[in-house]
């Protein structure tokens, strides 16, 4: 996507061949900067103090890091070591899990002297292949915003609501929520976004009305209170979302209030939409409530927040009683009842089990 | 309620016979401040700054605010100068005008030597009744949560979901929604309550948790997105809001987000009740969402948030980018067919024009 005009990943290598540059997505919305990883620990640091964030770039980025450290050290044992230290940077993400796991494979075969080169190729790949399966399910997205439009008579403004960040900063490029929102206005559909701010950890505030804003897609910033009241005065059309975890049913595990948003839009006639990278879908459970194990995060996200001073500083606050207990629930499951369909990279699926059967034949059963 | 042992109700008058005070609720959570009003424009400033909120509270010191005027001056002209002046702090406040002109009918019969006394006395009678008011539907709802309590087998641990601030700082002592709470609580019944932190203006992180904590109520804040993934894991067994509005059929117009977790309330078979005095009743409309205009607000409470630095500091900070347009609504309706019941100080009804009318007979139809 575009930031001012500038097409952007957000990740990619430099003009030397080999150092890896990232935006720091921590320091956004208020400054924009690109860091250079240059080592396997810049890489480890960038992952775990969340300067990436978002399942597919945490993959494309521990790619990338496997191919400094090989770098850095060729032998089995840097390997070895590359590897460890990557994996204990956010030990729970499935596709940091997947890259390490792929990459090691790949590299353990090989002579010493040839694995920097093909770390980076294949890190190269997995980016990629990213880009590729979000542009994919961009376009099936597209084709539902842009009949809709149709449908409604080609109004001035077509609301998307969308909760957090699955927009091109979790991911290579593109998105996953928002690729069909990116892909309707390169077409020229008048899309605004409808941008929940997402507390605790406001990624809708500082990251989705970011993006959105630098690629010039029209938006609102709107508390995570506001979604129901608009639906039902009919200002949302359709909802978007991405999803951290789906079952073989079609529940959707998805960032804290997601489901909130989709009891309002069923009781509203709105349709709830969400997008995802077939491959994130877990085909070993299907009761998204009973089975998802749901993280608890530090209370300080809840009980502090970070901004911009008037005069520029970056400050913490705290907006709450010193004594008060604070509980902090990172997502919640949307059950499949309650989701309109699921935009995939081979098209849309009902959220049911023949659904998504019916696109992944060879996964699902 | 309790402030750490100490009773307090928030607007008394001081030892003195004529200063009022209050307590500043611009500074909670984070300092302890009374401030003494000793004027008609200490008065209009108190309400016009927020240092008191909720429409009950705000009609009290629209009263003291009046004894202070004719205090200053009680001829008609100063009569008319303390009328004039608290109504434009905030005109659209019910209680506000309702207060004003209960005064105003009061005094202007009087000889001028007797005004000041009359309106000290009826400005008492104006706090004393929103105790009893308070008190009396704390009970009713106590009752409730008494009788699920028993029901459910004397659990160690009953919870109430709250939304924004109804408790004993929106009123003058006891609160809306909080009343029947504490009420459980002074009875020794186990009651929890999950705090919401309410954003924009974050009253339930910053006076709800406050409050509660200090009477020391067991509580806990979670993000407004939170609710709903508690009621589907059963870790709420009831939720209890106030509301600023309610239509004569039940609807219920009370601060943005609490249609959202009346609809999850809904859909998992968790009683949701609405705590009001009778009196706030709107008789004339029926059907919230089409009758209820729905205030917009600056968006710089969406963009802005003040707090405590660790160094202690009081600081505000902006969490979004410049260039993001902002949308603040401060109110949703909820339809009474999501409400259980509606606890009044005269007991409790269905949600329905028919529930409604046999607690009031003397207003219905």
């Amino acid at each position: 996507m575009q930031i001012d005009g500038t097409p952007f990943r957000t990740i990619w290598v430099g003009s030397d061949g080999h150092t890896v540059e990232i935006i720091d997505q921590t320091r956004l919305p208020h400054e924009f900067t690109i860091v250079e990883l240059k080592s396997l620990d810049d890489a480890a640091r960038a992952i775990a103090d969340m300067q990436v964030r978002g399942a597919p770039l945490i993959g494309a980025t521990a790619a990338y890091g496997m191919a400094l450290g090989v770098r850095g050290d060729g032998t089995d044992a840097g390997l070895e070591n590359a590897y460890d230290v990557l994996y204990a940077t956010r030990p729970t993400a499935v596709n940091l899990r997947w890259a390490l796991d792929h990459l090691r494979a790949l590299l353990e075969p090989l002579p010493e002297g040839e694995r920097q080169a093909a770390a980076y190729a294949r890190a190269g790949e997995i980016a990629d292949q990213d880009v590729e399966i979000c542009s994919s399910l961009g376009e099936h997205g597209k084709e539902i915003i842009e009949r809709m439009w149709i449908e409604k008579g080609r109004p001035e403004r077509l609301n998307v609501l969308t909760h957090c960040n699955a927009g091109w900063l979790a991911t290579v490029d593109w998105g996953t929520a928002l690729a069909p929102v990116y892909k309707a206005h390169n077409a020229g559909i008048p899309v605004h976004v409808w941008v929940d701010e997402t507390r605790p950890r406001n990624q809708g505030a500082s990251l989705t009305a970011w993006e959105l804003g630098r690629h010039g897609v029209p938006h609102t910033l709107i508390v995570d209170n506001v979604g129901g009241h608009l639906m039902q005065h009919g200002l949302v059309d359709l909802c978007i979302t991405g999803t951290d975890r789906t079952t073989a049913a079609g529940d959707v595990c998805n960032k804290i209030g997601t489901y909130l948003k989709a009891l309002a839009a069923h009781d509203n006639g709105v349709p709830f939409y969400v997008a995802l990278p077939g491959p994130t879908i877990d085909w070993t459970i299907s009761d998204g409530i009973a089975d998802v194990p749901i993280e608890q995060r530090d209370p300080s996200e809840v009980t502090h927040l970070t901004g911009r001073t008037p005069d520029g500083r970056l400050e913490t606050i705290v907006i709450c009683p010193d004594n008060s207990a604070v509980a902090n629930y990172a997502f919640d499951v949307t059950p499949a009842r309650l989701v309109t369909g699921l935009i995939t990279e081979r098209g849309v699926a009902e959220a049911s089990e023949a659904g998504l059967a019916g696109l992944y034949p060879e996964r699902a059963g």
